[in-house]
Formats: C-alpha cells, structure tokens, sequence
C-alpha cells in the first residue's frame, strides 16, 4: 500500500494530506442550513453537514492532494449517525481516487484487536461469507500495550495490502510527558517505538524502500523528527502539526529523506477551515471556503516544495 | 462517579465487572438463528445477534453483578449496525440498574479528545441544544500522548459526574514492552504513568478516599498489582486478565486494599461464554447459556470472596 501512496504523492507533486476533522463550528453556514433543513437541528442534522462539507471539499480538492485523513472521533460523537457519515466519507473519498488514512488511533489486544482491525482494514465473517467494512487504505494505531496489540493489523496489512501508522512522536503539547522519558537502556521512549515501528515493519518494505508499517512523528518537534528519520531509513511518516499547530515547513524538512520522499504532511483545519484563517479571510467569503481551501493546499503546496528544493 | 460504583459493590458484595465482549463463535446457535430469520446473515443480523446475547446475559446477572463492560472494538467491527447495538447495549444495561464502564480505550488530543469526551460522557452541542449520546458511566483511555490527551476527560468527568480508568498495567503478554521500561529517573514507566494518574486523580477523590479517575492493572502481573496498590492508595482498579487471560484469585489479590476495596475485576468470556467452557460443558446445554453464565458469575464471586476474607 505504501507504494501506492508514494506513486499518488509523486502524481500530485504534493506531500500532502488533508485532514476530515470538521467541527460544526467552522462548517460554512449555507451548509447547516442545508442539512438542518432536511433532517432538523438534530444530530442526524449534524452529521449530515459534515458529509456535505467533506464532500464538497474533496471535489474541490481531488486533483491537487492525493490522500485524505478522516478524523473518527469527529464522527464518533455522533453515534451511528456520525459513523455512518465517516464510512460514507471514506466511500466517496475512494471514489474520487484519494488514498484514506483512517485516523483512529485504536490500541487493544487479541481479540479486540483482531476486531478493530477485521472492521477497518480487513474482514469479518459472519457464517463463512466475508464483508469489508471501513475500508480505510492505512489506519493510525497505538502502541502503548505492546506487540500483541499490534500483530493483528500486520496480518491484516499482509493479506489485504494495507498501512498502518503507529504513534511514535505525537505533535501536541504534552508528548513528551512520557513519549520523552529517557530510558536505562539508552535513548528516550519513543526512539525505542520507533525501533519497534521498524522492526515490525521490515517485511513490509516496498519497491521505494519504505514499509506499509509508518509511524506518526510530529512536525512540532524538528530535532526529533531529523533524529528518527536517520534512524528509521524505511520508515514512512505521517506527520501532523503544520499549520494550525504552529509547526513550519522548516520544521518538517527533516522528516524527509534526500530525495524528498519519506513523509506526508497532514493539515486539517489550516486547509478545511481555510475561508476563516486571517490570511485568507479579507480574500474569501464563506460561502467560498471550496476556492479557500484549493488556495490554501496550493500555498502548503509552495511552501513544502521550497524546504524540500 | 466511583462512589456510586463503589456501593454497587458493596450491595451486591461482588467486585466484578462483566466484559459484553460476544464474538459469533460463541453466540449459541438459538440466539444467532433468531437474529439472522430477521435481519438475514448479514452485517445486521450479526450486529443484532450480539445484542439479543447481550440482552438474554444481563438479565440473568442483574441481581449478580454491579458493572458491565461492553468493549466497543467488538460492535465497532460491524460497522453502524454495530455502533446501534453498542449504544442500546449500554441503554439497556442503565435501565437494568448496571454501571457501564465502556471500553474504548481512546487517546488523541485537544479537540479530538474534547469530541471522544463529549460523544461518550459528557455531552455535544448542535446549534445551543446539548445531546449525550453514548452515556457510558466510565470509560477506558490511553495516556501515550500525555496529559493534553487526557484533560478534555477531566472536565467531562467533574461537569458530568462520570469516570475513568486509564491504562497503567495492561494485563497482555506483550504489555511490558513499553510499560515495563526503566527510566532514567526511576522507576518504570507504568508507575510513572500511574503516579500521573493519582496526581490527575486528586481533585476526584470521593467518601471512600476513592478517586473517579482510576487505572487499568492487570491481574496477570501480581507483583506490579501490589506495588501499585502501595503506591497508589487513592486509585481504584479496573483489573481484567482473571480467568481466560490466566491469572487467578490469588494473583489479583494485591490489587485490593485490605478493607477488600479499591478494584474490580473483569471478566468476558469466562462468563458470558461459559456454556463452551470444559469446566461448565457437561453440566449446561448450549441453549443454558444464561445459567451457565449464571454460575460462572456466582464461582467468581466464591473464589474472589476466598482470597479477600
């Protein structure tokens, strides 16, 4: 799977994913009304204008951005009606040729772990007959709990050409609290995940050198992520933090190999939100927040190329 | 939140939290039959076994057993047909007089966690109307990403009157990996992280010096359950491993204060799918699966009562 993604950022000439996380407070109102409309100011309501929001945004996005990463627990909150919005989220963004990073986060062992991952990137069988269910093409986990938690995604990467990336070093503020700690045997926690991410991920390698087997590395963190990339040669990030979260493009460089390949960045209300920003709020009105987030993944867009010339 | 949890117990003098973790292998035949007559063997009628299983377990157990645990892994794997069955699944145990410890084991940041928080015990908000959606009285959380993962939690928990057990010790082969790893300023990370969470608890402690925010040890390490009861006087134990994962009475003995407070143990599948098991086969007909589960229920209580005396 990860050669499919790299072929699709190559395709684009974008390193970039855009972030589902919509948040009923920066949904354009023309939307609201709409969905509220049809099914009240119910959470049914609310569900409904994030797919239309999502949708919308994607058709205005699909040829510059060669992945999507939908935000489960956006959706999550509202019950079966939220989930039905994400997996019909992730039907359309395949449909219109986005790769889908489920970005779930979802850590458990054995058997819990087994259903996690049958229900998002492999099977259940019920009697002998098999259905996909969310069919995300790479879904982040974590990996606090060990490699029994971890082992029944590898099998289901296996059989059904899919990705995973596993939290190494988040982008938020406190992830250090015990991502940081250094450890007796030598290094700081997360340089030994990352060293398990890679282990775990050496019979994933592709034609590129990288693993379907990523890890999460923050952009927040510059000296941390230069550290893992020379430390993890196959492993493919995803990188979260740009924009919103404060990191830059200079920030980032470092998750990138030489070549420029090696990561994808993630933004998510830098690009959905965009028609909101202060940079782009005297240009657009909200009912224009498509053409702001087209301008806003194109200035991303520049701004990437330049660090990574 | 835990002191209501904590007279549950003492009514039914049984500190034992039931896992409603089905899986279709050992859903009895009559159960799944019905299920599938009406809704076909399909995503649906799976989804609507587990919850006639569900349903047909707790109401031979309510006057057993103060706690359930449904584990959401198990109903998120199909999908919304499953998030409906999760959701009626802690409807109906409120409504049988059970507390409701969801197992979902979330962990992400800012308005990631605020969106997990309010969808699963505190409440969401669409246009100044106020919603809950999912109502479980506790949950289970992942603390990798640090406290900025964890506070939005916090806020629900004191606004809404609800708890949590945060993963310190999980009970699975592979969970010394990460959570056994010595640091450099003592210790091991799993009591670091549950040093954090009594400090998170502090401000939670209730009438029975028993804090809402507890931690997950498992009962598959005796040793660790008893250093951190020491360690840790004012954290409640939510203590899974007993019975299938291996551990006995005796090992989770130390999680136990010597008043005989401050855990609960879970089990899943020694229970609920005790029927299948050598030690009940002969005496119980697969269709005796609520009787089964029945005595399964009352032999715990017996074994647990022996090593608390």
């Amino acid at each position: 799977m990860i050669d499919l993604l790299i072929e699709k950022i190559e395709e684009k000439q974008n390193p970039t994913v855009v972030g589902l996380d919509p948040n009923l407070a920066f949904i354009p109102t023309i939307i609201k009304e709409e969905a509220y409309e049809r099914y009240g100011k119910t959470i049914q309501g609310a569900a409904e204008a994030f797919y239309l929001f999502n949708t919308k945004i994607m058709d205005g996005i699909k040829d510059l951005v060669p992945a999507v990463k939908p935000q489960i627990a956006m959706y999550e909150q509202w019950g079966t009606f939220g989930m039905d919005v994400y997996l019909r989220t992730i039907a359309y963004a395949k449909a219109k040729g986005f790769i889908v990073i489920g970005d779930i986060k979802r850590g458990d062992i054995a058997s819990t772990a087994t259903a996690y991952s049958n229900g998002h990137i492999g099977q259940v069988t019920i009697e002998e007959e098999k259905f996909s269910v969310y069919k995300e093409d790479f879904i982040t986990i974590n990996p606090y709990m060990g490699y029994d938690s971890v082992e029944p995604y590898l099998e289901d990467c296996k059989n059904y050409d899919k990705g995973l990336f596993v939290l190494v070093k988040t982008s938020n503020p406190y992830s250090g609290q015990l991502q940081d700690v250094d450890l007796v045997e030598g290094g700081k926690l997360y340089e030994k995940v990352g060293a398990l991410v890679s282990e775990w991920g050496e019979p994933f390698i592709g034609k590129y050198r990288y693993s379907s087997i990523g890890a999460v590395v923050g952009a927040t963190y510059p000296e941390q992520g230069r550290k893992l990339r020379e430390q993890l040669p196959h492993t493919f990030f995803l990188v979260p933090g740009y924009g919103a979260q404060g990191a830059t493009a200079k920030d980032l460089a470092g998750c990138f190999d030489k070549e420029g390949r090696g990561a994808i960045v993630n933004s998510s209300r830098g690009i959905i939100a965009a028609y909101s920003r202060p940079k782009y709020k005297e240009q657009f009105k909200e009912e224009e927040f498509v053409q702001a987030a087209r301008t806003a993944v194109l200035d991303m867009k520049k701004d990437l190329e330049e660090v990574l010339a």
